[in-house]
């Protein structure tokens, strides 16, 4: 495991229960390597008081004698390194590859697809998408070539800001400060509110859909920034509000605010995602729950592990 | 595959658009098998017009040179039979069967899962619960022992039937010979609208979460024949309305009519069904669609075909 920030750290608190051993898990200053298992409490442990989860070199973990890799740093853009390295040495040594961070699949999909051709290790990336919610593996279970196209609400934060100021009636920095306040925004909320985050899934999707070819430079995205009151004043006259949505087709993505019935599906509130997945011969489905927090991602997380061990 | 009906015709039409090939396929009166496959515009053209697929004896398709067989004759109760003689010869030649009909997984489940024990074959289900909405794929992704409870609508002429009570105001005769008219509900809708179609699901969701144990006759079970129009009435005054819920955890299964909020999650419209999957560690997902109909269904077979050549 690398990475031992919320996700990571609910990954290897649930590895257990779930029928999986943790060999090794590293942060960014240290790490803990045991073939016979990793004591993951006394791990978690010593992040809290002393910062890291051990004394070993977090490269080691890279080294240790594990099944899968759980790639759980955090997302970085353009070369989406160090993640895409990890990526490129598991499959090196034929050993699947389950990601949590998006970079990999977001900024250089082909090349991912490309190590894996080459390899005996698979790479899976639920968790890259929609939190606890089935998206990846469903539209591999239907057939990428089965989807035209996906579209939903994929980011918390602005879903957060929006259902909102809708139903408050509240104004974009009152009600971003309140997020900030309850933690629901990051300080920087910028990779949230403007896009970026609903974006990155959106290429993910079309990747998949496509077999690849898309980066985060191929979006087209708009936020949510300062949206004013009345936009969602003048939507709800209407029996509308407006949401995030994103959308992913063969054809490229698409990122921003859109007006959608109030009570309709896409509508949901608070940090919830939806998405809806639609299917040539299965119709419309509609697919919502928490699409972030520490134990929601690593459900997913430890779903693909599952899929794996199959 | 075994019955040709909406779905099992659906299936064999879809078949080679997603990689696979037909060896042989029966009705209930003849059956057309070749291990270079079959031409199956032929045999559903040859059944429309002399009312089987083909010369053969339908038995000679349990002797084929197939991988998996597909069993989607009509759900039968009690000892369910044929289709769970079907799925026993299957398992005892190491084939992997994949369920359409209900009867082998709601009525008799302990007995499938020790066939399969003993068997090279695995037996999967996803389209006899919910059409072509992934419940049982992402309850085993999940883990069945993560899953505290499933419930939602699982019977489109029920939901039907009550969601246009609700909006019309109209009588539930009125509206159920209007469904029949539409061909939503059946001459004889008394295992839809009796709740039995929904509880056989829910049995079925039961004994996946429990790993078996449950049977219809462990059921609870209400429908919502002649539900009187003033108890939507009443739901409305107070921003609800009625759904058909059934609910399935390792303590039963229990189907009847309920209150849910008009605007919420599970008042789903018209044909469509939804479930709510509550999960330990991941919160509850929602999960739509359409729950019923041949190509739709056939989609869920066809996911199960494509996770067993993985």
């Amino acid at each position: 495991m690398l990475g031992a920030g919320a996700v990571g750290r609910a990954v290897a608190e649930l590895a257990g229960e779930y029928g999986h051993e943790v060999v090794g898990i590293a942060d960014s200053s240290g790490a803990a390597v045991d073939d016979d298992g990793v004591d993951v409490a006394s791990a978690l442990a010593a992040k809290d008081e002393a910062g890291t989860v051990g004394d070993a070199d977090p490269a080691d973990v890279l080294e240790a004698d594990y099944d899968a890799l759980v790639e759980a740093t955090p997302t970085t853009l353009d070369d989406a390194q160090p993640g895409f390295g990890h990526v490129e040495r598991a499959l090196a040594r034929d050993r699947h590859v389950v990601l949590a961070n998006k970079g990999p699949v977001a900024e250089r999909y082909d090349e991912v697809r490309e190590l894996e051709a080459d390899s005996a290790g698979e790479v899976r990336f639920e968790a890259t998408v929609g939190g606890a919610i089935p998206i990846v593996g469903t539209i591999e279970d239907r057939g990428p070539e089965q989807v035209p196209a996906v579209r939903g609400v994929l980011n918390g934060t602005a879903n957060f800001v929006l259902s909102r100021m809708a139903t408050e009636g509240l104004g974009y920095d009152h009600v971003l400060a309140e997020a900030q306040d309850m933690g629901v925004a990051e300080a920087d909320p910028s990779f949230d509110v403007q896009g970026t985050d609903a974006a990155l899934k959106c290429v993910i999707l079309a990747n998949l859909l496509a077999g690849g070819g898309f980066s985060l430079s191929d979006a087209e995205v708009e936020g949510i920034e300062g949206l004013p009151g009345s936009a969602l004043e003048l939507a709800a006259e209407d029996g509308r509000t407006v949401r995030l949505i994103g959308e992913a087709s063969r054809e490229g993505v698409r990122v921003g605010p859109r007006l959608v019935p109030a009570h309709g599906t896409l509508a949901v509130s608070g940090t919830m995602n939806i998405v809806q997945i639609e299917t040539r011969h299965g119709g419309r489905m509609n697919l919502s729950g928490r699409g972030a927090g520490g134990p929601e991602t690593a459900t997913a997380v430890l779903a693909d592990l599952s899929r794996l061990s199959q």
